[in-house]
Order: structure tokens, then C-alpha cells, then sequence
């Protein structure tokens, strides 16, 4: 979307992405109306027009960047090592923060794809498989090191992928269990559902320690 | 719900709700009219008022038989043993064989929680906090055993579900593999996941061929 708006205009845009995702986390799309939503942000139902010409083009909008979001996460938290251990257990931290941070925005991701045009819907679809191909190679190369058993790389980064994410349906920041401790109990899973060799998430510790010592 | 309206009224409520989960699967609750659904079943919309008084009714009943469903294909399929690696590997089949059959009742169950009055919802979460704890237990007495490795049972409990129905967002009957290969994979997961000792799968296999064999 062209940004010709000026500053002002560009807060107005992202208040009304941000009261979207709220709102569409809470009613449904296809439940929520552009009416409410203007009413909710505080602005003439004819000013979303001028940022989301249509109900869709909204939906559309808060999924690629939901998306876009990930990928560029997962761009930054890559490690920069070969190992499969130490590279499947940036992936883990990374998914699992991520998607702590933007419960709503996932939930409207994975929950309103039916609403989307075949195209956009296309489109969307392409940026996860990118995203969940990542995993799979992870995998792969473990797989091929030796150091992983897994006997089906598609199935372990679905089954991967669901669990993690489902941790947005029951987490809540401030009960039992942090954030950090959420991570290392799913991390331990996952290390052990793709049969990490004894000692792999100690390597992976030792990188981390060196990464992150070396990006201080 | 009484059934005082006989066989053709108990195929008229059967039809209802068969249309009302495959028409909330695809549009959404909210987007779905009892005037929609009249049509698709092909009853006036008063006649459905018999059935379901309110739309809130029919989510209800769809969530409640879901669950109740689920409840007694668990009782059934609940092995007489007390080794916790057979009864982890049963829950596992059950529930994946549950949830592909109902791929439709499955994404409503868990999808338009949001639109169940305070009450209702209570009466669903209790049931589902029910059908867990089943799971919760399994995984506490490997772990008091010493043949499951689980840092924090609650946690895995919800990992394991979420990894298992999200199976449901992906397969398709037909494709590439089979439910039988699918819930085999997701078996060794599991079991590796649990960190179930080595030989525990293999128990599993030798007693469910004797249940097997006892219930022919």
C-alpha cells in the first residue's frame, strides 16, 4: 500500500489495523462491519475506504503482514551455523515468541482464510509454504546428518508447526509459566519428537551462548 | 433435547444438524442465517425453531454432541491395561481417527467458541477439561513409572492435542498417505515426544494385539 497519506495518515492506517485484528479476533470478519470498525477507531466509515478500498483488501492486508512479519523474524533469528540442532531450535524460540507477541493477529490468520478471494488466498498460502519449507529442510539436513529420526520430514514440520502455535490458545503472559519457560519445555519436546541425538541441544546451547555473546 | 417429534422429526433434526456444521465449517457462525439453513436442508426457517429454538442452541447442541462423541469413543476405546505407553498410544489413535472423521465438527468445535453464551461455554470447557485430564493422567503415571520423560505434564498434554487435531488442517483422505500411516507417524512422535523408554512401543504393539485379538 502507497504511504502518500503523510505521518498523520499513517497512524490513522495502522490504528485501524491494529482495532481490526481486535476486532475481528473477537466477533469473526465476517461478523465485524467496516461501520463498527470506524465507529471503534474513531473515524468516518468513508475515511477506511481511503486506506482499505474494500472489507477484503483489510483482510488481505493484516495476513500478508502477518506473514511478511514472520518471514523477516525468521530472516533476523536465523543462525548463522550449519547445525540442525542449534538451527531447529532458533526456528522453535522464534515461532514460539512471535506468535506470543501477535495472538490476535494469528488467530485471525488461521481462523478467516476462507474469506480471502482465490487469489489472495494463493497468495498467503505460497508465503507459509515458504515459511514452513524452512522447517523442513531443517530437518532434512538433520536427517541426513544423522543426528535427527524423523521419518517423514512433511508430516514432523506440520505436527511441529501445530503445536507450537497452539501454544496462543491457552498461554497468557502473567499466569503460571513465562514466556521463557513456555519456550524451553517446547524446545525440550522438540527436541526429543525428532529424536535429537544425545548432546545435540547441548551444542545448540553452546552456540547460542557464542551468538549471542557475539552479537552483544 | 426431548425427542417427542418421532423418526421423521429425529431426521429432520439429523439433517439439521449435518447442514448446520457444514455450513458454519464454510461461512462462520456469525455469517450463517436459520433462513440460510432452512433452504439448504429444505424445511421452512420456522420449522428449525422446533428443533433449536435459537441459533445459539444449535451451536450448542453441534459443541455438546461433539465433545459427548469424543467422550465415548475415548470410554470405548480406553484399553483394560494400566501400561501408560499402551494407553498413551490409544488416546493417540482415538483421538486422530475421531477428528479426521469429523474434520467439519472439529473446526467448528473450535472455532466459534467465542459466539457460546458464558454458561455454555463453561459447560464445554468442562467437558474438554475432562477429556484432557484423561491424557494428563496417562502422562503422570509414565512419568511416576519412569518411562515417560515429561518436564511439565499439563504442557505436554496441550502440545500432544494441538499436534494431533491440527492433523485435520491438513489431510485429506486419498492423498499421499493413508490414516493408518499418519497416525503411525504420529505414534513414534509421540512416543518420542513422552521420551518413552525404548521397548515401550513395543509392549504397546504386543498388547494391542491381544486386545485385538480378545475382542474378535
Amino acid at each position: 500500500m502507497a504511504r502518500t497519506t503523510g505521518s498523520d495518515g499513517e497512524k490513522t492506517e495502522a490504528a485501524v489495523r491494529e482495532a481490526a485484528v481486535s476486532l475481528i479476533a473477537r466477533l469473526g470478519y465476517e461478523a465485524m462491519s467496516m461501520r463498527q470498525l470506524a465507529a471503534e477507531v474513531g473515524v468516518q466509515a468513508a475515511a477506511l475506504y481511503r486506506y482499505f478500498p474494500t472489507k477484503e483488501d483489510l483482510l488481505f492486508t493484516l495476513m500478508r503482514e502477518h506473514m511478511e512479519g514472520l518471514i523477516e523474524a525468521w530472516d533476523a533469528a536465523r543462525p548463522t551455523v550449519a547445525d540442525p540442532a542449534t538451527r531447529l531450535a532458533a526456528y522453535v524460540e522464534n515461532h514460539i515468541a512471535f506468535h506470543i507477541e501477535r495472538r490476535h493477529s494469528t488467530h485471525v490468520s488461521n481462523m478467516e482464510l476462507r474469506s480471502l478471494s482465490h487469489d489472495r488466498l494463493t497468495q498467503v498460502l505460497r508465503m507459509r509454504t515458504a515459511y514452513e519449507k524452512e522447517l523442513r529442510a531443517i530437518l532434512r539436513d538433520g536427517a541426513e546428518a544423522g543426528v535427527f529420526s524423523v521419518e517423514d520430514t512433511g508430516l514432523t514440520a506440520m505436527a511441529l508447526i501445530q503445536m507450537m502455535t497452539g501454544v496462543i490458545v491457552w498461554f497468557r503472559p502473567g499466569e503460571r509459566l513465562s514466556i521463557s519457560e513456555v519456550t524451553a519445555t517446547y524446545l525440550s519436546m522438540t527436541m526429543r519428537l525428532v529424536g535429537a541425538a544425545h548432546g545435540a541441544t547441548t551444542t545448540y546451547g553452546a552456540v547460542r551462548a557464542f551468538e549471542r555473546a557475539r552479537t552483544l
